[in-house]
């Protein structure tokens, strides 16, 4: 008897769900066991890799296109940092027992819309099972004129600090999650509590502030772990020391609100993580411009303090008065 | 009071254990959110990724260092299969809360020690947590000269089906595994259980091999699934029919005993998975050539039959009767 070749079901699962997100013709429509990319003359590859875990990353009741689309996301926002534009992504994801084709479906679906909205197709991956929750690990690849990805290495005593965006949404989304059976936050309204969760859940990579931050910024890298933490890292990396001013940072309708309510949820707010927005260095002269030209891509930036010489960040309340924070970015161990 | 930062215990777990491993300049030894890398000039990028997690790809209580060789060998044995020389690799991994540094030493040491055999650094990576099993996503990243990547679709009916190395050793030591409290395989003596396990704890990627497929081969991928089912992947991609015969596949002394003690064993062997060896097509006129440089290179090469018109694959026996099996590889769904 010949044995012919009846498809698995891990590879039936490719084939319908993943196999069209595969547009790049190096992933050879996933049909290999590698992809090739024949990278761009006159540019540097930029990589990255985060894996996102249920109950870690994201809650495993959240609809399976947002966790894909966060998935990619978190990716981008390093990658948008960076200075540089993706070019693909590779998926590697393990599936629980109990996961339905229906849940892959939209998860895919999700993934799918961003691999078409960010120009990022998926290159490659690895389906497997796991006894544990689902994970999922990509790895994103961008391009940047060589030489010209933005470090965290490279803040100047003088240059103003800048984020995109809005800070904390994601924080007190999740702190709002934990405080679900005593009420949530204080007096949000439901379309307001629907914001910050939407935050938490579809981060906005900041992939229009690329070129911008190639241009103009002295360091980059996206707020991960916490506003306060982070520009830690980026202040420490570079030699310089920083600070801020609450009054300054950008918070949404939201987040204001629920601060204006219970002002310990400012720390939340700055020292929570999962914002991925951007933070950098811009020298102060090149400010205004560098401002207008990221308006002009649709990317509100603001000015919330100065690095200076010396070493240590600061944060100024209205007041002037310096805060201090119990924990200033979020670890894992 | 000025924040000063501490390092967090995933700042200092990376700074210990997996800051050694990224010699590459792009790494930027791990202090940034990304690597960069300038692409050589004249070559494509050849990328895959792997997932391997406890309890499905190892076992638990495997040695933490095979643990760390196996993630990173199983995608090299992907890149050596297609062709690719080996550039670097990003590693993202969950560790379960109990895993203790010790394990963390042991299981860099091993990573780290296949990082310079392979000459394969790292290039960045992600750790966090999960509450399920220790999770290993190693996505690697090769090189070949452009447009020379070895795909699986070429095989031409005529051309030998060449196998690397011996076939089902790895296979053969899960079924020894989960025989163990009835007494594993037959009469195997204890250093040829201790080889079969070994195979599969620690497989041997083909990196030798890579140029050779280049210059001689049709077609290849490396066998990870099982010998059967993936060489139907292969010849049905290529559009053509496989036949091989099980007394020209090339096996080990241990699995050569195994098997002889119990028959229905070459059907674990040959459909078992975990091989990572490498699968090719070669064409007739210059396997001896082929053959010969492969064996400068210290890599066996074995031709076990050949690619024919038509579709399916058949295996024969000893006597030239056909075989057939109730699966043919292995799938996760």
């Amino acid at each position: 008897m010949t044995t012919k070749r009846e498809p698995s079901g891990e590879d039936k699962l490719i084939e319908r769900f993943f196999k069209p997100l595969a547009t790049h013709p190096g992933a050879l429509a996933l049909s290999d066991d590698a992809a090739y990319l024949t990278p761009p003359a006159g540019y540097d590859l930029v990589l990255t890799t985060d894996m996102t875990v249920a109950g870690v990353h994201f809650f495993p009741d959240d609809p399976p296109e947002t966790i894909g689309k966060k998935a990619l996301r978190v990716n981008l926002s390093d990658l948008a940092a960076k200075g540089a534009e993706p070019i693909g992504a590779l998926l590697a994801i393990s599936f629980p027992e109990e996961i339905d084709e229906g849940w892959v479906a939209n998860f895919s679906r999700g993934l799918g819309e961003d691999c078409v909205a960010f120009f990022c197709p998926l290159l490659g991956g690895d389906t497997t099972k796991t006894p544990g929750p689902l994970s999922i690990s990509i790895t994103a690849i961008g391009k940047v004129p060589s030489g010209k990805m933005v470090k965290r290495a490279g803040a100047k005593a003088g240059d103003l600090i800048l984020v995109s965006g809005t800070i904390g949404d994601a924080a007190l989304a999740l702190e709002m999650k934990r405080r679900f059976l005593s009420g949530g936050l204080g007096d949000l309204n439901k379309p307001q509590a629907a914001e910050l969760l939407r935050r938490y859940r579809v981060p906005e990579p900041r992939v229009a502030l690329a070129p911008m931050l190639r241009d103009f910024a002295n360091a980059a890298m996206d707020i991960s772990d916490g506003l306060v933490g982070d520009l830690g890292k980026l202040a420490a990396v570079s030699g310089v020391s920083a600070q801020i001013e609450t009054a300054k940072i950008p918070l949404s309708n939201p987040a204001h609100d629920a601060i204006a309510g219970e002002s310990a949820l400012l720390a939340t707010a700055l020292t929570g993580g999962d914002d991925y927005e951007v933070l950098a260095a811009i020298p102060e002269a090149r400010f205004t411009a560098f401002a207008e030209a990221a308006g002009k891509a649709g990317v509100p930036v603001t000015a919330i303090g100065r690095f200076g010489e010396g070493e240590g960040v600061v944060v100024l309340d209205a007041n002037g008065k310096e805060l201090s924070f119990a924990t200033t970015s979020f670890s894992h161990f």
